[in-house]
């Protein structure tokens, strides 16, 4: 039996317990969330000021040169680079993870076509994000219509789905609704093995636990910084490329910030030699700013410590409710096997809507995704073990007293 | 002669007068670089502080539904529909203005395919700002292999340009070098008699001058929302669409905000049934926020006046360039007609780069476009007629006491 006590004690020693001050959160909250929208750092407010009001306000365009707006998406991604097992000028932020991912899966397949010009198939898993699987169908309606997307069911299937014809795979390193997490370098090896390219979406895994890119010898990646990074809504996401590949691929948002010579003005295009080609347009320079400081607080950290946080946090989650909430039928989704869980818990309960609902009532903020899955995000630098204790506690409360059978906790007029 | 006098006579009669306390302008400063990056409205700062204080901290992710995360793309394009002639439900504000046009470039294109399949050539002017000729070309050579862009020279040729062979044209509507105004109506009859289909880019003229889009049977619009609208650096450019296409069209970065039910984790993409379907990924909040900022400002203004005001300085500046600076050589490249300039003034010089280098050291921000051209930018709501006066004499002195003549101000170190 585990007691708040033992959780107590938990946090006590915890290493990372001093993190949580960095961060400004809400009151009254246990915030169950940060793989979806990550709290904001302390110095976040700050920096945007500084932003607006001395960046924008007083020093006006001299900023593209002053405060280096040109060269932030390079900088942030340089930045960043620890955390995915990166080198330098390998990594940029800049627009979203689903543009990010047409980018590299324009260049991936443009490459394919070159080395392997009979392998028409894109193959996903059929459980990812769906905005990367209608990325590959809006590429292949319009310009890929001889490539084919093909969807494989479970993870243990990917061994075998994975053959001759499989030119680009795209994958979720942590599946967003199930937490399962992929085995960066077997996968790697799978897919080139068969003379395949890989593209791995971070979305779920960067800033949750160590990622080497390039020592596990993949492609290409993209991913969010909004959620375990802490960036701010929607501020805009990583894109990473194998600086073997870089010079071989090109892609087709070839606006002007991926210009060799941008103020050249030349009428036509020149692409950068180096990951700067992956750029397009003018950044959203305000949240791009801000994508700096929830990276910084990641620097000060050990990522094997907030990996180890995370895996002792989610253990503790489901064996909690497992000793607490045992007859109410919650369906474990996540892996139980460390080496295959990312770092957020899903149960399925045919209440699961409406139980997160009534959760959110009582401060505890999960989400909801279909079908039937209640979704807790683990974020080890600002949950403690009593945090999680607690939150069971309110699952258990919910569940025993039927909280969640209420007609309004039951219409799905949320978008999130 | 004009005299400072009159200058000053004609602010104390300007009917817009009392729209520059409405911005947040740095001292000791002309600004004539709004056509770049727009100055701050009052109320950013303030904007900001509740998006990231309330919205972010406090709310987290209750504020998809709370603060109405998820529909500002729409509701901002619905905001500033007036300043474009645009209905309810035609505009969205997302992603980069590059990003918008690969969008509506690929819409056209894919239309032109069926309705007209002999048709292959994308028409473009030479003199385009250039990120709109570099993603025709990342759109042709990916997609359209077997379409052309062809490039003229002159706006006036554009008239024996559009032929039986065109597509597509994408024209600026005012153009970023030399302020030459296209008249939208009857670029759009002429191109339609060719059963071409036209797409606007309106960086240099939303909120310069007023625009008819629907009035004018225009076809596609995409456009800057940090130039003449202040929307900050970087923000999310917008992206309209005729509604009477809406339905025939679709786009390539189909990611899952354009999708019909977002929420439903669909597998398999179907396009929202209106300008939804334009949307991709998830947008940068805080820099998407501020857009509401500069619009605010615009709504308040009758468009007719702003213009009239922006022709008036901009008569006023090319005069007095005349009048106080005729012995050095400034070459004018902006028309003199009205019916075909926007708000800027741009002259040549071969010690162009140099002069605006000095003049910034003066205070006077204007700024360098390839090759020789001094540019300054009219904003109608925060200059007044003194400003352009003052602006003029420091151009005098610049020219008269070859402050160029430095080689500080010639090193070409700076990116804009």
């Amino acid at each position: 039996m585990i007691t708040l006590q033992q959780c107590e004690q938990w946090d006590q020693a915890d290493e990372l317990a001093a993190f949580k001050a960095k961060f400004d959160l809400p009151p009254n909250t246990i915030y169950l969330d940060g793989n979806s929208l990550g709290a904001m750092p302390r110095h976040a407010m700050e920096r945007a000021q500084e932003v607006i009001s001395q960046e924008w306000r007083t020093d006006l365009i001299n900023s593209w040169n002053k405060a280096g707006w040109w060269t932030l998406p390079v900088r942030l991604g340089d930045q960043m680079s620890p955390l995915i097992g990166a080198g330098p000028g390998e990594t940029i932020v800049s627009d979203s993870t689903s543009i990010n991912l047409f980018k590299v899966l324009a260049a991936a397949v443009n490459l394919q076509k070159e080395r392997h010009p009979e392998k028409k198939v894109i193959l996903a898993e059929r459980d990812s994000f769906p905005t990367d699987l209608y990325i590959i169908e809006g590429f292949n309606a319009f310009f890929g219509k001889d490539y084919r997307l093909e969807l494989f069911d479970d993870p243990a299937d990917l061994q075998t789905a994975v053959n001759e014809n499989t030119a680009v795979v795209v994958l979720s390193h942590v599946n967003y609704r199930t937490g399962y997490l992929h085995d960066m370098q077997a996968t790697n090896r799978l897919v080139h093995e068969h003379n395949g390219l890989l593209i791995w979406d971070l979305c779920h895994s960067v800033g949750a636990l160590p990622i080497e890119l390039n020592s596990s010898d993949s492609d290409f990646a993209i991913g969010c910084t909004y959620k375990y990074l802490n960036a701010g809504p929607g501020a805009p996401a990583l894109l990473w490329v194998n600086p073997k590949l870089m010079n071989q691929i090109s892609q087709p948002l070839s606006g002007w910030w991926g210009h060799k010579h941008p103020f050249a003005m030349s009428p036509s295009y020149e692409a950068a030699p180096g990951i700067e080609r992956f750029l397009c347009g003018t950044q959203p320079i305000v949240s791009l700013s801000l994508v700096a400081c929830g990276v910084d607080v990641f620097l000060q950290t050990d990522l094997q410590a907030v990996r180890r946080k995370s895996l002792a946090l989610t253990d503790l989650f489901i064996t909690l409710v497992e000793q607490e909430c045992a007859e109410f039928g919650l369906r474990l989704v996540t892996p139980r096997d460390h080496h295959f869980r990312g770092s957020h818990v899903s149960f399925a309960h045919e209440q699961g809507y409406a139980a997160i609902q009534a959760l959110i009532a009582r401060g505890v903020i999960g989400d909801y995704r279909e079908p039937e899955v209640m979704r807790f995000g683990v974020t080890p630098l600002y949950l403690s073990f009593v945090d999680i204790w607690q939150a069971v506690q309110h699952i258990k409360a919910v569940f025993a007293n039927r909280e969640w059978d209420k007609p309004a906790y039951k219409t799905r007029s949320k978008v999130t």
